[in-house]
């Protein structure tokens, strides 16, 4: 590298620091064309100033090679806190007011730029969606590095770089994410660059990773598989010099690494740098410039103290912004020679604004998959190996734009029809006896739901399509990831610049009711709640009763965008009850009468509601009860495959109108609601129905332990003799049969506890129990 | 070690492995005495056999050096799956028939061993609380040696041998645990002993850690910080002799280790053995024994397949069960060599009984850290800065008990006054410019909210006392880990010989309403919804809305045994609405009348509730504009700080009678409540409540970015004017007054919205507002 090369690297850093500091402090004057005054101060000074030079660093100098070598670069800021770096080097380059024409790249812009920056009405301190160029907003830290891998998937000819925190490598998901080597292939995949930025501290302590003997350190990145280099020091000149060098190692490196066929060890980079570097070295005496102090607002109270006010100013000229901006406040020419072209920008490539480059799925269609149902409850399936028929096709049909995640469950959780096509993803050793490990396969399974949600979100933000497949309980494991996501999405659908991308569909099989057999720890519905506090317009959740339905349920679900869709199925053989076009049009309307089942002749006396495949089956079995010991009760069957109809058409975009929800669950007669989750949702999502006061729901309350699948409706009372004591209870009037068959029930229930005690398995008119 | 001790260990390992598999697969004929014939096989196979012959290795080893070096050891089970081999050993060693009487040590006895295995009313598969020795379930697999190393604090004697499965190793918490050895004392703490079990693989694949070249995995152990020892092979008489071989020398070196002043390098053993170990293997063709096919029952269909009966007669007798147990199934005397004394047991150790060593805590008095409130309102206070005070008297008190985690956020959350007396525990290389680090300290702080929620619960359950404090947003990131405590608790608490242990205290801080600065990823008050799903008899959330309820909140949840108590708690200036005497009344109410600021002479107009701080002050607001501008209105305010009293009595324990609830909400009259977190969980806790279709919420309804504090409010609909508005909506009769009252709402709405765009700071109104 010429000296002028990295002037001109040294002279875009600075200007990226000028800018990132000006965000955090000025409101006018941003050229200091005038004496800084305690009126060009906010009047609050927010923003994290420690990680950005350290990003601006990495920037500028991806900017240079990306330049000279044409490279198709993805930036990743694990430290998402420093956002003044990425909005100050989207301006820089330009996408920034090309993304928002409001900002333009002169005084005016940079005014609006520095004012707008963690101000109200403006835009947020973070990496939100609002930055061009991000697919990763490091609010919540930990997972940048999976992000980044999910990005590299399918992406041969990508490099993302991700800069890794020092904090955030302290995480759990962080620490996981280094193994993702050993499943990115170096031909059909792209490449991470992992950039560990040691700037050595957190909000308050120094991070464990800068406090460990160089050589052991050395020894961790090489023991998760990966060939370090290191850019360490406090010199800019020095520090231009190295990291120039690296870069150009790095990236030989990954060249090589993709031509050849054996175990890559992929390069990566250790930045070791202070925090906060080239801010105030010390304010009040108090050293700030590498150390925790310089986390956030190096100098406080600006618009107070003058001494502060000069050391601010002396602090921005240091920058020479001058030299970096002309007098209009645009950028100097010579600093747009460092400006990679079009869409090789950082903040203009297509890939962190994935749904320009999203196509559509290509659906192999339904029909094709589904069971027949000759009469309904006639023949039973196993709902999730039948979809796995289903996404076998899907794979065949979009090669490179549909991945499989799961937490080694893919087969456990039935689906391993996919095997036919396609195989795991594995670039680690393999022993003749191991099955469908393939260097490039469709699924990727690793035990982590970190991993999984990680690479999942990572790969559907650059425009692709996927599935995460996991035990219901376990989803638990990635709720905040779920959180983070659906608010990246909720802002994200609010930007017009921002195309659609492929929802992010899960899977949870293995549910609550069947996990008799792994016992409490594995019994949990309750991401459903979860999901639902997260806004309307970007949940749904969605329980197929049976085998068609799901497959209705999943051609919808993975058709859509901007979505989380959560679909619950079994993967145990359940009765097949409705064929596929009765499916689909169930499906359409979300929740229906199931005619069939119903004897109410539009005048019930009770509603045997019923949402998730055991409760439908438990509804069944005690309707039939009803029939078979009390034929002149009139029940309606309803059974909700689309949980979020329940709600009010105010609260939800499928929501159903008071009107059509009375014609379904009547304005005064009592429902028996047998529900997949905890009870009280039901009540959550119909409060304000006019017929609450009537509406009864089981559903899991907590109770469970490794017992029989029966045995976990009797423990949590939605078993089908418990619903039929519940409409015995509820509706008036039966007489002396209706108290006799309310006996039986109890009988049968004691006789459950008995029998299940002394044989160890089910009562047989349980197990072999069918609707016809 | 002589041949005739192996063989003893080789023996002892023999009858636990024996054991075990009769627990998978036997129902009656224990012993073998006639041949095996299917009506002695359980009807449903259960169990996961895979990891359990390891298991079972490791606990016989153990019990070999626990005899000979009458040492203190504590062993966790990482892979919890493995029950069968737990139950062996207690049951061998003893301990299980002490603590269950009804499952003695002989030939009745083990036929009941092996029958309530996996069986209706019978032991859960897994690991869970119902064993005795154990603290850790792991049916949810990543958090054995965050565990490990919360027992191991501040037991200086103490040895925690924790089994880390290979497929957990997989998982972001269990990775980020290796680097705890960075906070361990080896003075004033035990030592944690890893045992990396690669047994090559998970249910359907292998394991990453099993597939990497032995350098890289020794690279990698070594970058952790450890000096891994090797045990590999699959020949037991090898084995056994490595095995004894090694654990010597890793003993002796934890003894070394802790008698340095040195940074530690503690020793770790990777166990290499095969999956299924001493099973079948090959069935039907296909091999078993050392592939993941071995993962739960290698034998299937064994009642209806005469070829897998006779396959398992033979296995099992491949233990020659004869020279085992004698003709009563009672252990042969010679086994009984290998077993520890008392309390050396593993499976009696009260370390695993946390309860039984638990010490009460030490409490200071609140009432020298109360503030002082000569007139309600009237000053102001930072609530988690005084609640630090008390902290730091707590730890005065309770030296060696009581421990503060938290993910770097200890001086955010505006604790740091414990630092006056205790530091940050760290064993890292430190610096000059460093703050509270110290070798011994009682809070320790890394930036995973996994391995703090870990750590603590580990140090909860081995009998001690502790707080969690974090972000409000980020403690979903331990939701899942969370539901397993609460799971355990429920479970333990229905355990008589499980004595009761400390409560696992969170204070959330920095909460949603006041991360305005940080923006909408750190905005996010759903644990309270994800915690009330768990049984009402483990949990409690407490919101106090000012400094000294916070402190009597604090008191009792301190105090308090076997829950989980989530306190919101913001940090910044607060006005303080109560003195000392009034808060504790009030939060021994859990929720009561603050007629100091009503003025409904019982006879309210409208009932305006509040629970939460920032809610409260808006309330406060609401009534103050209602006095002044509708000084005829009667308005009383009631205040929840125990969100547990809203519901009925019959679903808590803390619930209020009806009649109770009536007399604070009333039965008629219009209720606006302005609550901290997403508004319908108010609506869930009262649904059924007389007044429940008056009962109008505001809360959290996922709007935020990086605003103003007030602007939070407003953008939830949450703020004063908006909480006027709906008074005046739903009181009816109020009169052109109103009226002119809600415009002027209105107007103060639409002039926040500008003033603030033009500011960038709150309305001067609202920012110099005192009740007052």
């Amino acid at each position: 590298m010429s000296h002028a090369d990295l002037s001109l690297v040294d002279a875009y850093w600075r200007a990226a620091n000028y800018l990132s500091a000006g965000q955090i402090y000025l409101m006018d004057n941003p050229l200091l064309t005038e004496p800084l005054a305690p009126e060009h101060i906010k009047p609050r000074l927010l923003g994290h100033w420690g990680t950005t030079p350290g990003l601006n660093f990495v920037y500028a100098h991806l900017n240079r090679i990306i330049r000279e070598r044409d490279l198709d670069v993805l930036f990743l800021t694990g430290p998402g806190h420093g956002g003044p770096a990425l909005l100050a080097n989207t301006w820089l380059e330009g996408t920034y007011s090309e993304t928002y024409p409001d900002v333009p790249r002169d005084g005016e812009g940079m005014r609006k730029l520095f004012r707008q920056f963690s101000f109200p009405g403006g835009v947020p301190s973070h990496v939100a969606p609002e930055v061009p160029g991000s697919i990763h907003e490091g609010g919540e830290l930990g997972y940048s590095l999976a992000h980044a891998f999910g990005a590299a998937f399918d992406n041969p000819g990508l490099i993302v770089a991700c800069v890794v925190g020092d904090g955030e490598a302290e995480t759990g998901p962080l620490a996981a994410s280094w193994h993702v080597n050993k499943f990115l292939d170096p031909i059909s995949d792209g490449a991470v660059l992992p950039i560990l930025h040691l700037n050595g501290y957190k909000i308050a302590n120094p991070s464990l990773l800068a406090r460990i003997p160089h050589d052991e350190l050395d020894s961790l990145l090489r023991g998760y598989g990966y060939a370090p280099f290191y850019v360490q020091g406090d010199d800019p000149d020095d520090m231009h010099a190295r990291m120039a060098e690296v870069l150009d190692q790095v990236v030989d490196e990954i060249h090589r690494v993709k031509q050849r066929t054996d175990r890559p060890r992929w390069p990566m980079i250790v930045l070791r740098s202070p925090k906060g570097w080239t801010g105030p070295s010390e304010v009040d005496g108090v050293p700030i410039e590498n150390t925790w102090r310089a986390h956030q607002v190096p100098l406080a109270g600006v618009r107070e103290n003058p001494e502060h006010l000069r050391q601010l100013e002396s602090w921005l000229r240091s920058y020479l912004p001058g030299e970096l901006f002309d007098g209009d406040g645009r950028p100097r020419a010579e600093l747009s020679e460092l400006v990679p072209r079009g869409d090789r920008r950082m903040g203009a490539t297509p890939h962190a604004n994935g749904g320009l480059l999203l196509r559509e799925l290509k659906m192999p269609g339904i029909r094709a998959h589904a069971v027949e149902v000759v009469k309904q409850g006639s023949t039973h399936s196993e709902p999730t190996r039948v979809l796995g028929r289903l996404l076998r096709d899907v794979i065949t049909l979009n090669q490179a734009d549909f991945r499989i995640f799961g937490p080694d469950e893919t087969a456990s959780n039935r689906l391993d029809a996919v095997f036919e096509v396609t195989g795991k993803q594995w670039q680690a050793e393999t022993l003749p006896v191991d099955e469908h490990l393939v260097r490039d396969g469709r699924v990727v399974e690793v035990l982590s739901e970190h991993l999984c949600q990680g690479m999942l979100e990572g790969y559907l933000l650059t425009g692709r399509h996927g599935l995460f497949n996991c035990y219901e309980a376990f989803i638990h494991i990635v709720d905040s990831m779920f959180n983070q996501h659906a608010k990246w999405l909720k802002t994200h659908k609010r930007l017009d610049w921002r195309r659609p991308i492929a929802s992010l569909n899960y899977l949870l099989s293995s549910h609550v009711w069947r996990q008799d057999h792994n016992g409490f720890s594995h019994q949990d519905p309750g991401f459903i709640d979860h999901v639902m506090n997260k806004k309307a317009e970007v949940v749904r959740v969605y329980l197929p009763p049976d085998t068609n339905t799901l497959l209705s349920v999943a051609d919808h679900c993975l058709r859509s965008k901007d979505y989380v869709n959560v679909v619950v199925a079994g993967k145990n053989e359940t009765p097949d009850w409705l064929d596929i076009d009765e499916a689909v049009l169930h499906c359409t309307r979300g929740a229906g009468i199931w005619e069939w089942a119903s004897n109410d002749e539009d005048e019930p006396d009770v509603v045997m509601a019923c949402a998730g495949d055991a409760p439908t089956v438990e509804v069944m079995a005690a309707v039939k009860l009803l029939r078979e010991h009390l034929p002149s009760l009139r029940v309606r069957v309803v059974n909700v495959v689309d949980l979020m109809r329940l709600q009010p058409d105010t609260e939800h975009p499928h929501g159903m109108p008071d009107r059509e929800f009375d014609a379904l669950f009547t304005a005064d007669r009592p429902v028996i609601f047998a529900y997949h989750g905890y009870p009280w949702l039901i009540h959550r999502l119909t409060y304000r129905r006019t017929n609450h006061h009537n509406i009864h729901v089981r559903g899991y309350k907590e109770e469970g332990t490794t017992t029989t699948p029966f045995d976990m409706l009797v423990l949590n009372d939605m078993d089908r003799y418990r619903l039929v004591i519940d409409v015995i209870d509820r509706v008036p009037g039966l007489g002396p049969k209706a108290a006799r068959l309310r006996q039986l029930m109890q009988d049968q229930r004691t006789r459950h506890h008995a029998w299940i005690r002394e044989h160890g398995e089910d009562l047989p008119e349980v197990r072999d129990w069918t609707w016809q």
